[in-house]
């Protein structure tokens, strides 16, 4: 059977929005269990500023804490210079590195356009690869953005073909906002994966924002994407509050992608004790302190 | 495909453990996920002293706040009269009563000896079936006791005959310390079986000791045993600490029937939800104040 892989991505995306900082011991113990649930891919933290995002203010401590050894492979989001220069101090197996295809959610992100994102990519793409890393490049609001709307063809083409021609092993669509349509979401990913000869690089990251993200994975998986993204209760922004749209539910794309006929090495059942300890652990912790705007989505 | 039915008790054998107590709005909560998951029958909380049992102080209100509506079964444990009569002041479908084949425990569980606790039987299973509320007699310490040791078998028939001459609609046989080996399970189980004609009326009540409770799934299963307990997250002691042995686990335990080839209308990954909220919830939740030494098991 064909397989698919998930990457789990409750630690990085799914924590960053929390009303809560989690200890590092939690984390070590969710990632454990995720591990445990059958993850070999894991996003478990970002280099951001801890002001920003204090959420994520450990990702050396964790890296540490968290080797759940070989055949898994813990990613982590890189947002600049800084960043990788800190990832690549750590023993984490994968960066991403994250650009917007709309401009203005690039400048809201990352505090500077797009160009300017992408005019470093070649760069860093080239110290991670040197570093032994796996490269992934995420494409934010490849499927609409929050301040422009509508998103171009030509504004999502622009990213994928500056990350491929920098050389990362896998370029990741992220609908930031969870606003893809079925129709929508299936003409951008058709156009996306002719024009780089295949899907055999291209990954789905997916909010759920009510247009039914399990047809979406369906129509990915037709289109030949074998990668996506998920998070434990699709945890990321608030699974208990109407609003912004949280990741894509681990338990809900698991069945869909094996009763497709892929193999996925995941069993839904055993996310239970993850999903226990993550509520237990955002119970408990404290709130973070007030923060900037400038988190990646 | 024959049904086997589960029924949750993470809300009552699940919480009563517990270092916090849960708002009423909480319980209902994950209630519905519980529901949502496939669950048509819980156990959702005991008729105790809220002195003895803090966590469980609000069986009225959680019952007229969670009403699942026609279909699902809402099951109270009822340790004596007084407790019957409150219940039959609820919408409860149907109430469980308890009494140990150890009188050791029975002493420390309900203040009494088992031949006082088997004495006020007939008339509140009477009362209860009056009521119209479907009736379930639990024989705890069915498998081994923590203050006696072995049980005998006649210690555990003379509770089985009790509740059955009493007119019981199920006896469940419990392993209040999660003591049972699959041998002297299997045994037990057989014997009480053949002594009143068969496991039509028989449901199993596990805790997780260690022992294998998938392999007395499964041995259960094979005697005729159709009904089972289950809490999310094996919740119920603790699960995240060594000691007493929480309840068999639903996310285990479903799988292991659905594989033996019954049907069970619980989708294990439909957990999640629930999970994350009943951690959410004890993490979030105070502590209670001291309390006296007597809990149902």
């Amino acid at each position: 059977m064909e397989e698919v892989l998930f990457t789990d991505v409750t630690l990085r995306d799914g924590l960053q929005d929390q009303p809560a900082v989690l200890p590092t011991e939690s984390k070590r113990r969710i990632g454990e269990l995720l591990v445990d649930a059958g993850f070999r891919s894991l996003e478990v933290t970002s280099f951001m500023r801890p002001d920003w995002v204090p959420q994520l203010a450990d990702p050396e401590q964790l890296l540490a804490a968290f080797q759940p050894g070989p055949g898994v492979a813990r990613r982590v989001l890189v947002p600049n210079r800084r960043g990788l220069e800190r990832a690549l101090g750590t023993g984490a197996e994968a960066v991403s590195f994250v650009a917007s295809a709309s401009s203005a959610h690039n400048l809201a992100n990352l505090n500077r356009s797009t160009d300017q994102t992408l005019a470093e990519i070649p760069q860093l793409v080239a110290e991670a690869r040197a570093g032994g890393r796996r490269v992934v490049g995420g494409v934010a609001t490849a499927f609409g953005c929050p301040f422009a709307g509508e998103v171009g063809d030509g504004e999502v083409l622009r990213v994928v073909d500056a990350y491929l021609a920098a050389g990362v092993d896998e370029v990741d669509l992220a609908d930031t906002m969870g606003m893809a349509t079925r129709r929508a979401f299936e003409d951008r990913l058709r156009r996306v994966a002719r024009h780089v000869g295949g899907a055999a690089r291209l990954g789905v990251h997916l909010h759920d924002g009510g247009t039914g993200v399990g047809d979406l994975v369906r129509a990915a998986l037709q289109e030949g994407v074998r990668r996506f993204d998920v998070a434990i209760g699709g945890i990321g922004g608030c699974p208990f509050a109407p609003g912004a749209p949280g990741n894509a539910r681990a338990e809900e794309l698991v069945p869909v992608v094996e009763a497709a006929g892929f193999s996925t090495g995941i069993a839904p059942a055993r996310l239970v004790q993850a999903a226990l300890a993550l509520g237990l652990a955002l119970g408990r912790a404290p709130r973070p302190p007030a923060r900037g705007t400038g988190r990646p989505a």
